[in-house]
C-alpha cells in the first residue's frame, strides 16, 4: 500500500471521460514535470503539516480558496428530479452507427467503463428495439393472460401494482452481447464489446402469482407465450417451470417507475436468461402445451453450428466476466499501483470466484468480490496490480456456484465454430503496452 | 390470494401520482359502476377464451389496437442520458416551502410513496444543503489529510480513483427525519415525515486505506474532523473507532459518479450516522485527538432533554420503519386485498424482523423481508391485508440484529420529552377511514 502514492498518476476511467486528445497530452506533460518535482522534495514531504502537504500536490489548487467555498450555490429542488454532473457529459449509451438500417431495431450500449458496483444507472441502461420505443400511458395499459388456464383475466397496472410483489437485483444480457468476438472483430472499449449488459433492482408480482390467480391447468401447461404491445409485437417461448420459478411481471426498476426504453409501463423479468426474453411494453402472457416457434425465436437469437444445423432456444446466459477498468481504450499515464475491477455474472446462479491474471492467462490470482453476492445478478470484483511498465495482458475468469468455469475463445470454437452470432461469454483479453495504452486482443 | 381479483380495485401510489382530484372522482365512479358489471357477469367469465377475457376488463382499452402497437418508436439513443416517464412527472423531491430563511439552506424530500425497493434513484435523493449545492470541477478538486499522521498527503480525484474500492449499500437519514412529530405536527405524507432518507450502493475508498497510507499516529489518534469544501465549510467530528472501520470517501452513487447536490465529486459516507456527517464536498480529514467541537456540532444536531441539557453526539440513527404504501395523502378505492409494503433500516446493523399491525398495535404479524438484508441499509417489507371497509390503523415495528426494538412514540418522550427535533425512531401510524382515506395520526 506504500507504494501506491509513491506513483501518482492519472487514470483515466475512460477514453470519453473528463479529458480529451489535447487536455490528455497536457496532463501527461504535466504529471511528467510533477512526478520530477515530488522526487525531488524527498524527505521534505515527510516532515509533516499542511504547508508541506499543499507544495506536495504539485499544483496551486489548494492554495486559494474557490469560488463554490465562498458563494450561496444552487438551491434545494432546483432541480426537482437530478441529473448528472455536467463534468460528466461524456458517461453516455453509446449507438454504433449502421449497425441495423434503422435506427429504431438498433442497440445503443452501456458505458461500463465509467461505471462502479453493480447497479446499472437507468439513464445508461443499454437498448435493443425491434420497432423502436413508446411511453405508454399507463392507465390504458392492459396484461391479458389466457390460453390454459381456468379464468382468463386482463389487469389494469392498478390491478397489479397492489398485488404481492418481490423486489430483487438481476441482471439482463444482451443474447448477442460480445457477438463480434467470434468473427475476431476486437471493438476498441468495453463499451461495445460488453456494454449490452446491465443490472438493476427490479419490483413487480411473480408470474407464478399471476398465473395461480387466473387457474394455470398444470396439468396440459409446458409453456407460455410473452407478447409485447410495441409494433414489433415480440413474442418468446419461455418454459412452463421458469415461468413457475422466479420470472417477474415487473414495474419497478432501480426504485422507481420503468423507464420508457425499458419497457414502461410493464416488462418480463426473466432471471439468467437472454434479454429479448424480457419482453417489453408487456401485454400477454399466454400458456399453451408446446413451443410457439415465433419468428423471433427461430430466425433471431439461434446459433449456427459448425455442421450448419441451427441451436435453438438455449437462452440461458452462461458464466462470464470482464475486466472493466483498466479497459481497451484507457490509457494509463504512469506505472505503479492500480485497482484492476470488473463484472462477473452467471444465468445459473451466484458467483462463487473470480480469478484474475495480468500475463494473458499463466499466473492467476483471486479477486476481491464486492457484496451482495446475488442469485444471476452482476457481481463486481477487485484486485491489486502494480504495473512495471512492461506489457501485459489482463483477463478475468469468473466460476459461479454450480462449479461452471468460464471458458477461453478457443474451447468454445472448438465446440461451436466460429459463424455464432450469439452466447459468446469466453474470457475477455485486454493488451496493456508499454506506453500504457489499453487495447483489446484475442489470446489463444 | 384467490380474493384478490374478486375485488379488482385502484390503488393510487400517490395523491401526486398518475391522477389529479377531478381524475380520482372520475376513476372512483368508473371503478363502482365497473364493479357492478363484473359481479353481474359472474360465472360468464370463467367461461375461457380471449373474448371473456376482454369484456372482464369492463373497458375497451383492449379491443382497439393502440397507436403505439402499429407504429414506429423512438429510435436508441434518443436520450443518450435516459429519463423518467412523462406519465411520471409527478414523482418529484418535493420542498417544505417556508422551512428555512433561504433555499440554499433548506431541505426536498424524496417521494417514498411512488417507490419501490430499497435503491433510491438517485435523481429523487433527498438533499439538505447549508450554502446551496455547487457543480465542482473534478480536475481541480483536492482532498488534504493532515494532523496526527506521520505524512500529510493531497489527493486529486484521479489520485483516490486508482486506490483499491469497495462497493456498499447503505442508507443515509437526516438526523432531522420525522422531527416534526416530536411536537404532534401530522405533516400529511410519508415524503414529508420521512423523506429525508435514501439508500444506495456508493464506491470509494475506505478511509482507513487512506489514513494509513498518512501514516496515521494510531497511539494518539483518538478523533478526526470531516471537511466540506461548499460555503458552510460544514464540518463533522468522527470518533477514530468509527473512522478506521467502515467509514468510505465516496465519488460513486447507483454505479455513477455522485450528483452535485450529493456531493459531486466526492463525499464521506459514515454509515449509520446521521447524514450530516457525510459530508458532501469533502476537502479536509484532519486527524486529532479531540472533539473539535465546531458550530455545526454544538447548536445544531444535538437533542434538547427534558432537564434542559443538550446532548450531544448522538449521531446513530436507530433502528426504524416505515409503511409506505398505503400511507398518509393515499386514498383506497376498494375493499379487498393489499401489499402493505414499507422500509425498516438501523444504524447499528442488518434488520431482523418487521411486524405489522393494522389495528393500532394490538395485534401484530410478521411481514416478509425481501433481499438483500444488508448492513446498515434499507430492507424492504411487505405483507398481506384485506380491508374490510371499516377504520383500521396501520403500523411497523423493526427489530434490528442487536435485538433492539423500534419504539413507541410515547416511550421515546418519557425519556426524552417533546422538546427534541432531531433523532425520533418511534413507530409511525397511518388511519385508514371507512372512505379510504389514509392521514397521519399519533397513536399513544
Amino acid at each position: 500500500m506504500t507504494d501506491v502514492l509513491r506513483t501518482i498518476g492519472r487514470l483515466l476511467q475512460a477514453p470519453e471521460h473528463h479529458l480529451g486528445e489535447a487536455q490528455h497530452a497536457q496532463a501527461r506533460t504535466a504529471r511528467r514535470s510533477f512526478m520530477g518535482k515530488a522526487l525531488a522534495m524527498g524527505a521534505g514531504v515527510a516532515a509533516g503539516g499542511v504547508a508541506a502537504a499543499q507544495n506536495a500536490a504539485g499544483d496551486d489548487a489548494i492554495l486559494t480558496l474557490p469560488a463554490h467555498s465562498k458563494t450561496l450555490g444552487q438551491p434545494v429542488a432546483a432541480q426537482p428530479y437530478g441529473q448528472p454532473s455536467k463534468w460528466e457529459g461524456n458517461v453516455l449509451r453509446r449507438e454504433s452507427p449502421g449497425l441495423t438500417r434503422v435506427r429504431q431495431a438498433s442497440v445503443s450500449f452501456t458505458p461500463l467503463q465509467g461505471l462502479f458496483g453493480i447497479i446499472t444507472p437507468s439513464g445508461l441502461h443499454f437498448e435493443r428495439h425491434h420497432q423502436g420505443w413508446h411511453d405508454i400511458d399507463p392507465s390504458q395499459h392492459r396484461l391479458m393472460i389466457n390460453g390454459l388456464v381456468r379464468e382468463p383475466r386482463v389487469f389494469t397496472m392498478d390491478d397489479l401494482m397492489r398485488l404481492p410483489s418481490v423486489s430483487r437485483i438481476h441482471f439482463i444480457e444482451c443474447g448477442a452481447n460480445t457477438g463480434a468476438e467470434w468473427g475476431n472483430v476486437a471493438l476498441p472499449t468495453v463499451q461495445y464489446t460488453h456494454g449490452m449488459l446491465a443490472c438493476s433492482e427490479y419490483t413487480g408480482v411473480l408470474l407464478s402469482t399471476l398465473l395461480d390467480m387466473c387457474g394455470i391447468d398444470r396439468k396440459r401447461a409446458r409453456f407460455v407465450l410473452a407478447e409485447g404491445a410495441d409494433g414489433s409485437s415480440m413474442t418468446r417461448t419461455i418454459a412452463i417451470e421458469r415461468a413457475l420459478d422466479d420470472v417477474i411481471v415487473a414495474w419497478g426498476q432501480n426504485g422507481e417507475m420503468l423507464r420508457p426504453e425499458n419497457g414502461y409501463p410493464l416488462r418480463l423479468v426473466v432471471p439468467g436468461v437472454q434479454g429479448v426474453s424480457w419482453v417489453k411494453y408487456l401485454r400477454r402472457i399466454e400458456v399453451g402445451d408446446q413451443p410457439w416457434d415465433t419468428k423471433d425465436e427461430t430466425i433471431h437469437y439461434v446459433d449456427l453450428m459448425p455442421d450448419g444445423q441451427h441451436r435453438q432456444y438455449t437462452s440461458i446466459q452462461e458464466c462470464k466476466s470482464v475486466i472493466t477498468t483498466p479497459s481497451g481504450g484507457q490509457t494509463l499515464l504512469d506505472r505503479g499501483y492500480y485497482n484492476i475491477s470488473g463484472l462477473a455474472w452467471s444465468g445459473r446462479g451466484r458467483i462463487k470466484r473470480v480469478d484474475v491474471s495480468t500475463d494473458g492467462g499463466r499466473n492467476w490470482r483471486t479477486a476481491r468480490i464486492e457484496g451482495p453476492v446475488q442469485n444471476k445478478a452482476l457481481t463486481r470484483f477487485n484486485i491489486d496490480w502494480v504495473w512495471d511498465g512492461s506489457n501485459a495482458v489482463l483477463q478475468s475468469r469468473a466460476i459461479d456456484d454450480s462449479g461452471y468455469v468460464q471458458p477461453k475463445i478457443n474451447q468454445l470454437r472448438a465446440v461451436r465454430g466460429t459463424r455464432s452470432i450469439y452466447h459468446n461469454n469466453a474470457i475477455q483479453s485486454w493488451q496493456v503496452s508499454p506506453n500504457g495504452e489499453v487495447s483489446n486482443v484475442q489470446v489463444s
